[in-house]
């Protein structure tokens, strides 16, 4: 079974990737485990690459590393090619980002372990979602009834709308906000400026301005006063609601600089969360913790 | 001792590394060896280094990695004293590919530990050759009397001439095929076209076309058709017999692309036996069960 | 406690990491060290990088490494961000390579792992300093008294003042050699001509010419008839007296090219001590055994 988009799990195995990373996080080694992991990198990373390289040798595993750079890629090799060459050195599973969406379509059937999304290009970014919704977990306990603002270009991020349908799955009141130009009407979420919802939100996951992936050059400091987190719109948030952010932070323009590490903020606690959330996927999927009956690959809504 | 070149290695070494391939795939792992094995790549490449890297990791050996991006080779440090430096480092043995053809040369006295030629330029690469001759010899059982074809750009080739003499050495009957232009004359190896030999076959290998290495410009689809793998000619070849590309494959081009994972291929096969022929070679050479006293340096033919 | 510099350690403390990396050359593992060191090398390196890698895994350490060619360092992230996530993600120590001098200053406060320097632009590199320190020591006991010549681009190298300061505090007499217009007058270190002092030092220390670091193109066999080490020079040096060299040497610039492996050089064997005293500083540092009383970060001259 593959971990390819948040749809792959209902709401029970995600429960169960919670409990898990939670144990995890109590326990942060669990050297049973035996074999290679290979981690395919076809994007540059800095935290999700080092998050899944220190959840996998936490649990044991060795590893195998990847990057476009050096690789026979520049033979002009194709991903199914590189794939499969991988399966068959004998790995127990596959982390891949690749800037193409849904770029594993023409895995899914062909390559028989684990293969687990570490990004598609503007499509998902399943393991963050569920860091994600770990962080919140851990704070609030629950999803049902919190409301919850996700905040920025919307129609750019990969971890948006998965975000958001999955919070609304599990229960979350979601609104978006960020400029309309960037709002993605085909979701269905609803729509409201920052400044009408900071107050009421338990939780404000703030996104970044993916420079890299649109031509669009907004004026970042006006983006800060119309959009961000500026100083003044933290002091209005209630005491118990929280900032994530998925990092890495453009500082000054989704947020004033001096709150990255403010007392509400998650945003380094998301990342450590991360390693213990990966820890958890990867020993569900490779010991078959998450069974193939319990996946609905064509599920409901999304 | 070293492995730099298949003519270092007697048929009796040979024999003996494919028994302990073997011994490795059925048992993967073996770690009691200790210490560190170096990777030094200065060409890119996946497969030859991911496999040294698992085949390395499943013995026990850590393993420290280094590539041309991000060295000190940029600096301008000689090949010599960057090895000579990795050896002072502390290693058990020194991974190398390299553009150079007989890179190795100015090495060979001055390490002391074993190098392992992990390719030079359009010289060879024996790792790839021992992996060949484990595959042909699992299916087969032996050399003797197998009729062997090797197709394609033969004068580019780092392993068509290697396996060439080396299967001749052990008893095969070995005939080269492709372009008339590709043909290497000093190898006293007999030609035939394609269309005359596949039906008589026992193993088909197919050689890359190694675009980056010269300027020819082939029309691909007439390669194909003139002097490629067809499902045509597929079905004309023996009921028992295979085909081997030591990969990346270029499909369409060498082969059809449908015929990649059909069921005489091996190509993927010798992916994973390569694994276990790179454990094979470590453990034989740090270990010494390849002696000093088995090498000819300067043996009979090749 | 960090190492960023080498006012960072009093003499006993010096003394003591000298003795752990003797131990550990005599014993070259101590696996009972467990967690993960992470590498961030913003500039390129073979030796060092490799050295502390090597260091790591020998006691027992996981590792994550980071190169600047495929990070999010190219989605603009600053320094401070990027070590505090790796912090987050929850490792023991910070080993980091940067080319900005002192950039360490924003990280000393708000890192809570120990940092160990790896090299700061022309500023420090405490690790090769320690490394040289044992080698001398190894060789002759003790400091005091000893004559120390230090020969080359002192101007713009990392390792020569703080070499040149440390030895002094430990009681060397040491000179500094080489083009007046790389002398540094701030210093304080008395200059000589190599022909006055080649007889009569105990340690000779060259210097790399940091071609990449200035823009002044020395003729470089002017640079060894004129100051370098010729085999004439060599064979005027004392019986016991040793040659080193921090490395990448320009084989034919500071050093004759026949001179690098003669019997009084210890240029590789420092590169082999490199990683003793590497498991030292990390066993030291993480384990607390360089206590923070025994820090003196604003001590008396250095």
């Amino acid at each position: 079974m593959h971990l390819l988009k948040m749809s792959d799990l209902n709401p029970s195995d995600i429960e169960k990737l919670i409990q898990t990373a939670k144990r995890f996080k109590s326990n942060p080694y669990d050297e049973q485990h035996r074999g290679f992991i290979a981690n395919l990198f076809f994007e540059p990373s800095t935290r999700t690459k080092l998050s899944f390289e220190m959840a996998e040798k936490r649990l044991g595993y060795q590893t195998i590393d990847f990057s476009t750079e050096s690789s026979s890629v520049q033979k002009g090799e194709s991903l199914y090619d590189t794939v499969k060459t991988v399966e068959a050195l004998g790995v127990s599973a596959i982390v891949i980002r690749h800037p193409k969406e849904r770029y594993y379509e023409e895995l899914e059937e062909a390559v028989q372990v684990p293969i687990i999304n570490g990004g598609d290009g503007k499509g998902e970014h399943p393991s963050q979602c569920l860091l994600d919704l770990y962080t919140i977990h851990e704070e609030f306990g629950d999803f049902h009834g919190l409301n919850i603002v996700i905040s920025g270009d919307i129609l750019h991020s990969r971890v948006a709308r998965s975000n958001a349908l999955t919070l609304q799955r599990l229960g979350a009141n979601v609104t978006m906000s960020g400029p309309s130009f960037w709002q993605d009407a085909e979701l269905g979420i609803p729509y409201a400026p920052i400044d009408e919802v900071i107050s009421k939100c338990d939780v404000l996951m703030l996104l970044r301005i993916q420079e890299e992936r649109h031509d669009l050059k907004e004026d970042h400091e006006d983006y800060l006063t119309n959009y961000g987190l500026t100083q003044e719109r933290e002091q209005q948030m209630k005491k118990e609601s929280i900032i994530m952010h998925p990092a890495p932070v453009n500082r000054g323009v989704e947020i004033a600089s001096t709150l990255v590490e403010c007392e509400r903020s998650r945003i380094f606690a998301q990342m450590n969360n991360g390693v213990f959330t990966r820890m958890a996927i990867l020993h569900e999927l490779v010991q078959g913790g998450i069974s193939n009956e319990s996946i609905t690959k064509k599920c409901s809504i999304i």
